[in-house]
């Protein structure tokens, strides 16, 4: 057992089919279906396949799911209460962590740990998550937070408590594939720290605790707010070779480009790159996703092929555009990755009870030895 | 890579000088110290090894140290407050990882990742956990919280906090030890869980929030818990072999034994057992000790010589019969476990931080593949 795996990377952690990559090709599916045809759905649909293991095949068993997620929506008053009293600068992902802990206090199923209160738990947590970070968003902006709509699609709701009022065709469906895109992703880093925390038979809530903890990061979720900055600070698609080649120069990184799994093109990517290109049209102001796909040739160009560095975006870069055109404020961006994701999480605390091994790896020892007294 | 690694068992994960186990001799060292050296030093000083990775080697080095945490033991009356609306028969374990979401929004040094800040956030979270943690305990009885001693060592200021008046000699040793014993262990899942969302970069209090969530579960810290039941349940010595005998006709295990990493005694265990008998015999009331080790023997008699089961107490065994002569209820165990790992994980999170790479495995899908539409 001497050799070391650091970061675990290619380690086989253990089975799962809620999904599948193929980080050679290109392809991501949720539950054995490619998530292009996935993206077309509504999200209620895809929570439902990631959850139950497939895809509602009657009608009746999509309204019935999603009937439950809209009237789970609301949060009491106390929770906001406790919202309006975080000091000033709180992080979203912070004041997002410490409602969910909250708000465990109060479910009424706490104590009950079967897969009927877990599902009923889960289905909980996915509605009042947008809740949440839109009346912690209105807080934060001297606005009163907005109840949910009672009857508006997943993604069409959360830009409706953002802003008071129901978000155009496009916007809606551009909310809801970005939950669905960011629903989930096999063993990241989060949803993996989701499966170590339920291996110990700790609860859901915690689980998903233990999940936001890990998501934060800016080497995870916090990358797509660290390319929206990057998009921010470039400003113009003329500066963006500059931008790149003085990163080069300094031996950093471009953000948003580069994936532990993918070897080519993040299928995600390709479909925020449509979408973004797509409202920039719409809205006929194509400077967010010009900038961004001035930043993608020079990394092609002077890293690609000067470098020979296999460097393509990932989900984060185009998914930033996209959150520019919405008016998603930066410091929002990670918690808005936590919306979609937690679907992917709750499945797999499913996934894990049904099948549970604790999860405990070894280290090895390299300080010093002291002789014992 | 298509060998599955099941809970990680046996896989390295990662290199740590922070501590070493040889679980063939059952030995324990932090920072290459014997565990059974580091148990008569003050909880301060082991806190201080585990964190600068060397023992204060001057007298002033611990007492500026001791001096540091004895300054931010208070906790602020809205976290109080907070704890004060959690409704009945909200667990420990929640209302401290509420707590501590709640006490990182206040934090002077948030937004700082610096070494130097992660030092002052991981002080303050050793300093606060047991004055959480009693106030607390006080609030679910009814009481008022009491302030923290200015001046009493941990162990001893954690029991007046509970009690209201100082402990005696041996209960404050006592303590003291428990939170020693209790401090750290290698990649335990709960330490594991910290140093994952650490390798996001995601900050100190998000990453101790994940090890709380996963030190909860009954398969981790909350063992301790199920073997004080499990005393209480017993109730009289006499009546150890028969509870024996029913679990294992029931194919159930007997809560407090095995290790995935011992196969011998836990060198825990046997200080724990040597100081569980000291207070018994100091207090003149044996009858915890006698069942306990009435369900040793029954252990040692029916499923290690009769089955050849490799089973010896763990650190949960005989710590759960010092707690109940300490009168530490049941559903407090787990949040004790808690004050005194806080500083492995500090010690973890210091040391991800220094040498960092995402810890990200994989999963082997197993589902079915729906062809594209």
């Amino acid at each position: 057992m001497e050799d070391i795996k650091k970061g675990l990377e290619s380690v086989i952690a253990l089975e799962t089919s809620i999904s599948y990559i193929d980080g050679i090709n290109g392809i991501l599916e949720y539950r054995g279906y490619n998530i292009n045809d996935l993206s077309e759905m509504p999200y209620d649909a895809v929570s439902y396949l990631l959850i139950h293991g497939e895809l509602p095949d009657e009608d009746e068993l999509l309204e019935a799911f999603s009937g439950q997620l809209r009237a789970e929506r609301e949060i009491d008053e106390d929770t906001i209460e406790f919202m309006r009293m975080c000091p000033y600068g709180v992080e979203a992902m912070d004041a997002l962590r410490t409602a969910v802990s909250y708000l465990s206090h109060h479910d009424p199923d706490m104590s009950d740990c079967s897969l009927d209160a877990n599902l009923r738990k889960g289905i909980r947590l996915i509605a009042k998550f947008p809740t949440i970070v839109a009346a912690y968003y209105r807080i934060t902006n001297g606005q009163e937070p907005i109840a949910p709509h009672p009857s508006l699609p997943h993604g069409a709701n959360f830009l409706y408590m953002l802003r008071g009022e129901e978000p155009s065709e496009l916007e809606a469906r551009l909310m809801e594939l970005d939950f669905i895109l960011s629903a989930e992703h096999e063993l990241n880093a989060s949803t993996f720290s989701v499966r170590v925390a339920v291996s110990t038979l700790s609860d859901i809530h915690s689980a998903v605790i233990a999940g936001l903890s890990t998501l934060k990061g800016p080497l995870h979720g916090g990358a797509r707010l660290a390319v929206m900055r990057m998009l921010e600070e470039v400003g113009s698609p003329e500066r963006a070779e500059e931008y790149v080649l003085s990163l080069i120069a300094e031996g950093q990184r471009v953000m948003g480009f580069g994936h532990r799994v993918y070897k080519t093109y993040d299928p995600r990517a390709r479909i925020y790159k449509r979408l973004a290109r797509e409202i920039a049209d719409e809205r006929g102001d194509t400077r967010w996703f010009r900038i961004a796909e001035s930043i993608e040739e020079a990394v092609q160009r002077e890293l690609v092929e000067k470098q020979g560095k296999p460097l393509c975006p990932n989900v984060d870069f185009y998914s930033a555009v996209v959150y520019k055109y919405l008016h998603i404020p930066p410091e929002f961006a990670t918690s808005l990755f936590a919306i979609g994701r937690i679907s992917g999480w709750v499945a797999h605390c499913i996934e894990q009870y049904a099948d549970n091994r604790v999860i405990r790896p070894r280290a090895k020892y390299v300080g010093k030895h002291h002789p014992s007294r």
